[in-house]
């Protein structure tokens, strides 16, 4: 049975993102920062088709671990335009992605795995599409925050994965806004850090 | 020598407290819940006078290292008027409190060790003066959050240690506001978690 998870950077400030991001200026003012740890590491650099990188550690292990159980993501339109112009051709996913989105689109294919697909549907329907592509693999909700808090106010996610790095942004796009905390909450399963960014593993309890 | 440290309680987003605080909501709406793990330690409940509670374990133990290396604190005004009116008589500090007010007021001693000194002198000198009276222990900036900013924003802390509850207040008072990230940066020092709470401890680096 696949489960759906959210696995997302953020500032100790509370930040996914800067502000004034957009399609010229991907994770707003400074919002690559909050990823600097993940850059540096050998599979996510693999991911993103780029040579050399850190490897046999705890960063590297647990994005590892993160690529290999996705079966499926879903992102918001947002999320999608903004790296429409900027991921390279050879997509970063590397299996479907589903786009949330009012605008009618034919399936996107990428080479190396990735394609999108455009769909106004529900979130629900669309997590039960995403749950069946996957098959065994799990669910990646992939962002923005809007998406994100959209599935944790409807009781659909079951892990919530936060990298904290230990940096400032001072303003941009915050991840835990406009949450309704009547329908879930987090336990926590467990911690570990490198010198670099704190990895939060929480269980999310739906009620 | 006296290091300067800042130890905090906060929700998953970020609030030391609720909102609507005041003498009579001390925390304000639902603040009492970010330290729900701290009240079942018998560390804490010690200095609060209060019997029971947990020992032997990590949440325990971390409060007592941090009670035991504290020699004076400095406290914002507003944090002392919430606290005056709830305190027990017996207040939990037990070593002396300087309080920043511009209200003249005579040093209030308490039964248990615990002295107010009410004070209205720049940020610098009060450090100072508590260095002095810490001697060989430590200086906490026990709060609020505005009290613990300016202390940030001024280069004058050495260490921040942060114990983030899985739970979210949706409002409230943030930690993290008003920051001057020019002037001072973060480093991981440890981290360590319990099933209750995440205890981060960071290292300050003052620029």
């Amino acid at each position: 049975m696949s489960k759906v998870f959210v696995d997302v950077g953020i500032s100790l400030d509370g930040f996914i993102a800067g502000p004034n991001g957009g399609t010229k200026n991907p994770l707003g003012d400074g919002g690559m920062n909050i990823h600097n740890w993940m850059f540096a590491q050998k599979s996510f650099r693999e991911h993103l088709g780029m040579d050399g990188g850190e490897m046999n550690n705890t960063d590297n292990d647990i994005i590892e671990n993160i690529f290999t159980r996705i079966g499926a993501n879903i992102m918001g339109k947002r999320m999608f335009i903004e790296g429409e112009a900027n991921w390279p051709e050879d997509s970063p996913f590397h299996c479907p992605v589903y786009v949330l989105t009012h605008e009618k689109r034919k399936s996107w294919i990428r080479p190396g795995g990735t394609t999108f697909h455009f769909t106004d549907e529900n979130i629900y329907t669309v997590l039960e599409n995403a749950k069946k592509t996957a098959a065994n693999n799990d669910v990646r909700i992939s962002g923005g925050a809007r998406t994100i808090q959209h599935y944790l106010n409807a009781g659909l996610v079951d892990e919530f994965i936060i990298h904290i790095a230990p940096i400032f942004m001072g303003a941009g796009v915050r991840l835990f806004e406009h949450l309704d905390k009547s329908k879930f909450s987090f336990e926590i399963k467990n911690v570990v850090h490198s010198s670099e960014v704190t990895h939060l593993f929480y269980n999310v309890k739906n009620k």
